[in-house]
């Protein structure tokens, strides 16, 4: 792999930003990692920008990706709005370029991490891929025929802020009923802490695990005690896979897919739920039986996949 | 415009089939139509053959696109499935080539008639649009930088069965609560018996024009009583035009287009329902605030679209 294929890929996450130079086929070849501090723009560039220069220096490097939560312009230039911090229309584009002397390209997170599933994952040479990121919330992603589509303002596959239920749990975004609040680790959470209010003898071993406390009770907790073997976990585990299939069917009567692809911390880490979303999928797709059932298939890159595939746009866009 | 632009549309409807010779401006010249006859395939296929050959009598055509009700291959060969008509698997484009000797193109009436809404109509130059049209259900068409999008096996862009209401009203498709039942002219006629099944003091119009039997009211019944002044029917109309921009909106968050364009029967003859739809689209817009609202807007080629849409996309993939 020449030099000049190398592309320097950030991801800024709520936590954490994560960065690396990644090559022409999708390997990381040096990483970074920082806290993220909280809601100080400011802050947050600076600590990119230092990172971008440690990573660049003495190599050639053909452009830096960034991706993350929020919305970018279709142009990649400027975050219109970001949940975990304080950018607003903010021209990160412009600021990180006149900062570090190179060229950048922004992308919502969900966006690379599809991204980088089609050209070096699970969806590798599929047509119409279709990925989601499972973690406290859904992000998602659409590659029709090799190109990322972000919609006409640049804010489109924002599958999470369908509403499925209305009238339904409030959302963060404003909404009630929206899908992430039925598939997603917030949602897992949620409805532990629910089984632990009624006082279930079902939750025996959650209300141990959270010391009888509904704060302690996070996704993961859940996802770690059905692994080892609660079956109070591994329902509620199923009931967040069936509300992802039926989230999965609507999107296929829209988009109708070849593969759709999941990722994220709790798509990722938990197959039972992987298994329900795929079989209330097919039970709900409207016309099955008249036509092909969509893949769906885990995502192979990982916790990386956001950084990688930053990077991979970064470097298509504006190499040469 | 030179002859050889011209090329035939066939529209295949449920009750009648339109035949028309169509301009590379979307013009039409002359036009046929004959009565669909019931789910006899072979009568559909002889009924199309004659009215090919006597709308291409001695003129130059450079191609014959049909577009129907049903799932097409992504390669406009193949019915996959037709809800009015006995095909199943069915090559209707061999078929008709070897009965015509003529080029054939098969596409969804649906997105037939969004293609011409984007090429010659309301859509016109736009980036990212979605068209519905809303008729008895609700047909549905993407069209993403110029290309309409069909999904990887040709069966994309059915809205109408998106799942909005879990364990809602029964759709025909086979499943409950799709969109199609709270935002069609299926659900503005039973939203009115169901008002006159509960003797509301409200629909004393309705039971008047109907004759007290629910058989008789349609979604056509109601439109022309709104129009007339009845306020049971106006309320009615307003109901069915919030679900409908409550659909919208969940499109906006998967597809973010710059423009809805709503055409069919319901959706061209009432402008309280879209200006509803409009309202409450914008109103649950996930991320409203801090991103623009498409456009939506009426449908400008009428019940002619399907026909004028399948004749350009087969001129445009067939011709020389």
């Amino acid at each position: 792999m020449p030099a000049e294929k190398l592309a320097i890929g950030i991801d800024i996450g709520g936590t954490k930003i994560a960065a690396g130079l990644v090559d022409g086929d999708g390997n990381i070849s040096r990483r970074l990692q920082q806290a993220t501090v909280g809601h100080d723009a400011a802050a947050v560039l600076a600590t990119v920008t230092s990172m971008i220069s440690e990573l660049g220096a003495g190599i050639t490097v053909a452009a830096v990706g960034v991706g993350a939560a929020g919305w970018m312009d279709p142009t990649g230039s400027t975050v219109l709005f970001s949940p975990h911090l304080a950018w607003r229309n903010e021209p990160l584009r412009a600021e990180l370029e006149a900062a570090t002397g190179r060229r950048v390209l922004l992308n919502n997170d969900a966006d690379a991490a599809g991204w980088a599933e089609y050209r070096f994952g699970a969806a590798r040479k599929q047509s119409h891929v279709v990925c989601l990121t499972l973690g406290t919330g859904i992000g998602g992603s659409i590659v029709i025929d090799g190109k990322l589509q972000r919609g006409r303002f640049g804010v489109g596959s924002e599958f999470g802020h369908q509403i499925v239920v209305p009238g339904g749990q409030r959302c963060a975004c404003g909404n009630r009923g929206c899908w992430e609040q039925y598939a997603s680790g917030n949602a897992l959470a949620r409805e532990a802490r629910s089984l632990m209010a009624v006082h279930s003898p079902m939750a025996h071993a959650l209300r141990d695990a959270a010391n009888n406390d509904p704060h302690l009770v996070t996704g993961e907790l859940v996802t770690s005690l059905a692994a080892a073997g609660d079956l109070a976990c591994q329902e509620l585990i199923i009931e967040v896979g069936q509300w992802l299939g039926r989230g999965l069917a609507n999107l296929a009567a829209v988009l109708d897919p070849g593969i759709f692809v999941i990722g994220g911390g709790l798509g990722a880490a938990v197959p039972s739920l992987i298994a329900a979303a795929e079989t209330t999928y097919q039970e709900n797709l409207s016309g099955r039986g008249y036509r092909p059932f969509a893949q769906v298939a885990r995502a192979e890159l990982g916790p990386d996949a956001g950084m990688v595939g930053a990077a991979d746009l970064a470097r298509i866009a504006l190499a040469g």
